[in-house]
């Protein structure tokens, strides 16, 4: 029974805690995969190019966007950031769940390109928490900090865009939400159409 | 943070293991309660009054709708079957999750009355599975089970209005794809209005 998988979109501010749950979620279940976004911002020290991005100059993302090899792009904070397109479309044609990583001017667009798609936004407890979680970065400087915030706020606005909402307070709990999230979006009975028909063919 | 709970509609063709999963839903979770329903049919050898049904006269029931008692009811194979209105609401307005045991008549009442309700469709996993599940069932002649194929083809054809479709394979499975399902509806943005605004509100 092969059908069509989920494009499944994760935004929050810095500092909500995206990277360690798409690892998480990634490790739980081999039909989930995340998609590598690629982007001209510099990396951070802890950052894996082709892990964490695919950290490229600005020629090459533009020389992506004009051959139509990208998905979404957006430009944020001076730097562009976007999803290539080829490897997400054929995970979802295998029946992958596949989740991207992208802030909320490139959400707004997938659930446009993408009507089925899922969209899930993710946020700390409270502000307070996103400061200090910014803050005890330590690579962070008080500017950058200030600046992310700034966005942060900008992003947070838009989440009532997003079909769900998850708070990472405990990880644990907010992957298995997520996962939850996936598993019950798999269920609906507009994506189970083949497979309900297969189940009541003599009926 | 004390928000509403949510209505959850289970209905599917008798044999398709209503019971055994919503028993071991509410075992797993103290936030969701089954809504007893009350019939006027004659109950089956296993069944217990108060936990399967409530089983009582048509005269009862009738007062019962009369008197603006019952959330929906419908008459099926000659039986009245009906939700009581009172303990769902309380229910409700304390938090709990409230799972309705009903007829695909009923269901669509309740998607009527309460549009943020959700609704599964619970199935064998095939058609022919489903007729010797009925079969193995001895207190049932075989009249009987030819009568309960129709109303399942019935009802069958009718899962397409429902938000969920669950196949029941494995017991457990099934049980925690509903858990899912039930998990994730409660994380959607349109339900996590009051919580957003308290998380968000210093941004």
């Amino acid at each position: 029974m092969n059908h069509k998988g989920i494009l499944t979109v994760l935004s929050g501010p810095s500092g909500s805690g995206k990277d360690s749950i798409l690892s998480r979620l990634a490790q739980k279940d081999p039909q989930i995969v995340v998609s590598v976004s690629m982007t001209t911002r510099k990396p951070r020290e802890w950052e894996i190019d082709g892990k964490s991005y695919y950290f490229v100059t600005e020629d090459y993302f533009k020389k992506k966007i004009e051959t139509g090899q990208m998905l979404e792009y957006a430009v944020y904070g001076g730097n562009y950031y976007g999803t290539p397109k080829a490897p997400v479309d054929q995970w979802l044609s295998s029946g992958k769940t596949v989740v991207l990583k992208i802030e909320v001017q490139g959400a707004q667009k997938i659930r446009e390109m993408y009507p089925d798609s899922v969209s899930v936004f993710l946020m700390p407890p409270s502000m307070a928490i996103l400061e200090q979680r910014l803050k005890s970065r330590e690579t962070e400087d008080p500017d950058e900090v200030a600046r992310r915030l700034s966005i942060a706020a900008f992003e947070i606005e838009q989440c009532s865009l997003y079909d769900y909402f998850v708070i990472n307070d405990e990880l644990d709990e907010a992957v298995d939400n997520i996962y939850s999230i996936i598993k019950a979006e798999k269920l609906r009975t507009s994506r189970m159409k083949e497979i309900i028909c297969e189940v009541i063919k003599d009926a």
